[in-house]
């Protein structure tokens, strides 16, 4: 078959695209905005060569609407957050060419596809034409920094890099070889995110013949702290995915759940353990996960993750619960996710910056669990953020229940903590015996218990703590149960440990 | 803000509750039953402090009906049990006056809120106004003694205390303290309850100025077998949870699931891999999870946790295939729930009776599983209530069929009180030799293996047996593996614990 | 109750079929096509004694349509395959007796019952009556296979005994008995099948007093590789589960992930935490399970299994994007479920035939990870099934994306082989070094841990790796993370066990 060139008349694109319009008028779908002629001309041909990617963009709003029309709504209802749309977009369905074509000096991706400048990549400064308050929001926070947090703390690409890297056996002993940029995508990486950049041009083939595309490191990528080709931070599509972009989906735990799950971050787990989860999967069907705003009760009758950390959320008498925040620890004070320990959370979003008083780049002692203060949030700004959050929990629990469940996660907060520093204890122990080495921390038996128990039990309980339930979880599956038998694990691990050491001299 | 008094006029609530009443109006709903003068009160300024409570009641029956209207049903589509409903409440919906004023005599946390006499908890005699029946079945089974049973039984408090106290390492030991109330809470008592006791009264600030309410202890609380300020045991909204009081969410197995899974009662994570939870999963929003009464293959085509244990059942005909019940025994005749072994069920909701022919108690002998047979149903009990689990089963499949699947689980429940044998013949070799110490059985290396035996992978093999399913799951996951691999790691841990303490000598 | 007879007059029957005729007519059902005097007999009976199987069966596109009707619809919406059915079928709904009186020569369950001769067992050849060529395509496969292919290769079924026999101590020694027909049926053989065979005859007492039924060896059975008492391999009814034969429940993925579960298969765990997972659990109440052909985009917008493996699938223009197949192999080239290692699929569903180049059952050499090429797909073989499964992928991505995907996996492949070889390496150590023996390589503790190696991790990490998804998953839960750690949790047991064997010298 002989290559399409750039130089296809757009002619022939439009006539594909009118054997597309019959499909869909057989469809019997109702009146469509227009749409403009670039994006009549993609869905020509990826109608037939993509069709999952159209038919998906289909049941969007993007494909439904035109940024005119959205922002007429009334403020509380707008799905759309800039003023005035640019005037080129204003009047026409948001299609590929709308998303794919913007910023193109900026887009090292951006190449020539069909007689079209497009960009492989669609990064948030994109998206920001018309949702800027939200991009605004999500820059600078913790989730596009993710890739960045992860890679470029010296202690945290340590552990990445001890877990991922193939090991072989040389001589008996156990070497670790780097792990390869694929291994760090698919694990790691594959929810932080990493690096797309691109190397060059390559001709692929397709069905449409050897076309020239751009050559992208780490991609496919949908980690939500991506480096885009237009030298941007994060990515959208990570909750909003593909090419629905939708609001329901991104307010599904589902969501949230690909990457916020047992062992080291179970809000997941802990929630579908939970009396919310619970009146969730039970009731989901009955729910209104589209509504903008949401309406506590109405659309919905207990909380989701997106509920307490970041939706619109008004009372059924229009009054507003919570603002809606595209900055996802904008209703956290505390961080549970303990590094080692429970802290603030950071000021910035950038916390390579964070140092303790150790010198480590870490937000606590390591020994002490004493926070690095200046790199936190100070009492005041907890308070405030506490509230917002209380506000949620107090449109269905009255002040008191409120309360309670506050001042219990702080107890709980100080007895994992302890627990942490039991395992810290002993672990200093084996490394001042020698049984183990602290060079690399993550490297041997004794330590690998030691990471359980912080990164994995603590933030259990903690985050049961949190979320109002799991009572089992906690019990049995993976908090205080393994909490206390990995401290006696780790104790006989030192004291066999220390006969091969005795043995081996 | 000035906060309210108990002086706050009647009519200030009512014209609050006059707005409520236009939004419901707006919101287009039928004709509603009248709401007592108290109610309406109630609803004037929670449906604006705590909207999510009002308008989750809203959805329940209690907001759409009365009980004159719910009695006059046919016995079988009845959803109350009272012959006669109270003249006071007969006419009006069930609102919040309704069920937080009953027995205000036995009610320790009553209190003056607003001018009106006001439970904060709901018990279960309280729900008996309306519910005789069902609280009757419930009162003194296992269920609203969860607490108790698990408190006061010494050796199951050892287990406990030893797994949620706090550690600390003092001189290279590891100390334990003794737990806290929040983590008895927030772990084991979750689910088992705990108790709520006055305290005193207390001030706290809402929304509307500082009020005040009573001081409780164990607060928020819905663990199935909490001790109410009534002096009454259990909740019912454990299952029927918060204000829709649902049918729906009762019968629904996520709502089981709470309680009842990994690693120690595995029902909900066998379930998952049944066929009958494949069946609930791929079709359950085709199923009738409302209808009283519930009818086999058209209003479910698979059983959930409710249509075995305790639901009311009839054929498609209105034949009862199996009778409501509230004690979750009713249809149970043996306790795959190995303690350690497993056992006929026990006579008494009240397990802290039973002592084994060691003394301890325990209804089996800790060495060779022989029940203590006097505190446990004879065998003309375990067969009337098989027979009614049978009759549930034979609704969809043959008489040979049943009897085949338990027989099956009988040669089950002894191959794997068999495993645990073994691994009980390990645990004493330890104790004796000296390498573990028995006076707590729970708080070292070995006796934690000893307990995942029993506690953890024999019961996953049992329920998987009795529930039809989970093939994988007994295999690899959480059953015969580990059974089989427990084993031999406690035996090498027995010579590498010898070792050690011939050094240590 | 006086028994039933064989000459009980069929007139009987049809009135209790009438009883139930006018029970489904005040349901209000459509007109529903005529049923065969004998499946009126039959339901004359069990709509009332077994009334869930008839409803199940009501529900079913067997209850509501004919053969004759069923061949009427066009070739891409048909689901039936057999191009003209029997005439004694054709006109009448598919009902009890037209599934269980097939082939009566066949089976040797086949029996009297109530005056008709009644199959106990339906099995894949009665089905192909209507549906030969998937029968055809199924027939010969892995999936029939299970059974025999597990059980009858002697390196395999030396695992499963040692898994699943109850284990005693004698003189301090684990002693294991050979597995009972019982476990193993409600373990390893519940997914993989075993053998349904005639005993004898047996009576039974039912609801309609005593009747004779032949007496079935591992009955009640719905793995996949049964072996049926007409001769026949495998089972329809694994997948289209019950009486209702649904198409929906099997293109669920909670079907295929009855079986194909972690630890040892973890296609359903990375499923539910990929992208793909995340979009059908938000979205799949808005999908259309039942549509035959399936299309890409409308009926669904992302892949269950059955989208990737084995469904019809076509665009919305009606183009056929993937052939339906009952071969489940038919669009996999490489096994990852690695045996050790990763391989090309074997030629044949009969995996016993198989030998390496140590005269092992393996597709793989144990000590190098080479492929015993001879019994194992070719370059091109492969090549044309990963093009089928890439044109599945194409519907929705374009063809660099899908190509880097593979790449991805080629990397994954390579390097979990390399974390297998690792501890393989270490195994043979500790074989050499006399710490365990490999008389069986499956019964000692570092074995067990080797074992987990390649069942478990590292086929977590190339499922993780081959569908798209998972990173927290592979990173923390079950893959690099134990990769690692198991390696030198080896080597210390290694050290630890030298100096047991030392002492015990």
């Amino acid at each position: 078959m002989k290559p399409f060139r750039k130089s296809i008349p757009v002619c022939i694109l439009l006539l594909l695209f009118a054997c597309f319009q019959e499909s869909l008028a057989e469809e019997g779908k109702r009146k469509r905005p227009p749409l403009s002629p670039q994006t009549q001309a993609c869905i020509g041909c990826h109608s037939r060569y993509t069709p999952g990617i159209v038919q998906d963009w289909l049941t969007s709003r993007h494909a439904k609407t035109t940024p005119a029309e959205a922002v007429k709504k009334p403020p509380l209802q707008r799905r759309i957050s800039v003023e005035t749309p640019p005037a080129e977009l204003a009047n026409h369905a948001v299609g590929c060419y709308e998303c794919h074509s913007r910023n193109p000096g900026n887009h090292r991706d951006n190449f020539d596809h069909m007689g079209f400048r497009i960009n492989v990549v669609v990064s948030p400064p994109d998206c920001s034409t018309c949702h800027p308050v939200e991009e605004k929001q999500y820059r600078g926070t913790k989730k596009p920094l993710a890739g960045k947090n992860l890679m470029e703390n010296p202690l945290y690409h340590t552990l990445v890099s001890t877990i991922n890297g193939v090991k072989e056996i040389r001589d008996g002993k156990i070497v670790t070889r780097p792990p390869s940029a694929t291994t760090l995508q698919e694990s790691c990486l594959g929810c932080h995110g990493s690096s797309v950049q691109v190397k060059g041009m390559k001709k692929i083939k397709t069905a449409m013949g050897e076309i020239t595309v751009p050559d992208l490191t780490n991609w496919p990528n949908q980690g939500v702290g991506r480096a885009n080709p237009d030298g941007s931070l994060g990515t959208c599509t990570a909750c909003h995915a593909r090419h629905s972009f939708s609001i329901e989906m991104a307010r599904s735990p589902y969501t949230c759940s690909q990457c916020h799950l047992e062992p080291d971050v179970p809000a997941w787990d802990v929630y579908k353990e939970s009396k919310h989860g619970n009146i969730f999967f039970s009731k989901q069907q009955e729910w209104n996960f589209s509504a903008v705003p949401w309406v506590v009760g109405r659309d919905f009758t207990a909380p989701t993750c997106a509920v307490c950390h970041n939706s619109l959320i008004v009372s059924p008498s229009g009054e507003v619960i919570a603002e809606r925040s595209h900055d996802f620890g904008a209703r956290l004070w505390v961080r549970i996710f303990g590094l080692i320990y429970t802290h603030a959370q950071p000021k910035s979003g950038d916390t390579t910056l964070i140092r303790n008083k150790e010198g480590l780049p870490l937000p606590t002692s390591l020994l002490t669990g004493e926070p690095a203060s200046e790199y936190l949030i100070d009492k005041g700004e907890q308070e405030r953020r506490r509230t917002m959050m209380e506000n949620v929990c107090k449109s269905c629990h009255n002040t008191d229940w409120v309360h309670s469940h506050f001042e219990k996660m702080n107890v709980t907060i100080k007895e994992t903590d302890a627990m942490v520093h039991a395992a810290t204890t002993l672990m200093e122990e084996a490394w001042k015996s020698r049984v183990e080495d602290r060079t690399n921390p993550f490297d041997e038996s004794i330590e690998e218990m030691w990471v359980k128990q912080w990164l994995f039990y603590a933030n259990v309980v903690r985050y049961a703590s949190a979320m109002t339930g799991a009572p089992d979880y906690i019990s049995f599956k993976l908090g205080w149960w393994e909490l206390t038998n990995n401290l006696r694990n780790m104790k006989d691990m030192i004291e066999m440990k220390k006969v091969l050491l005795k043995k081996g001299q």
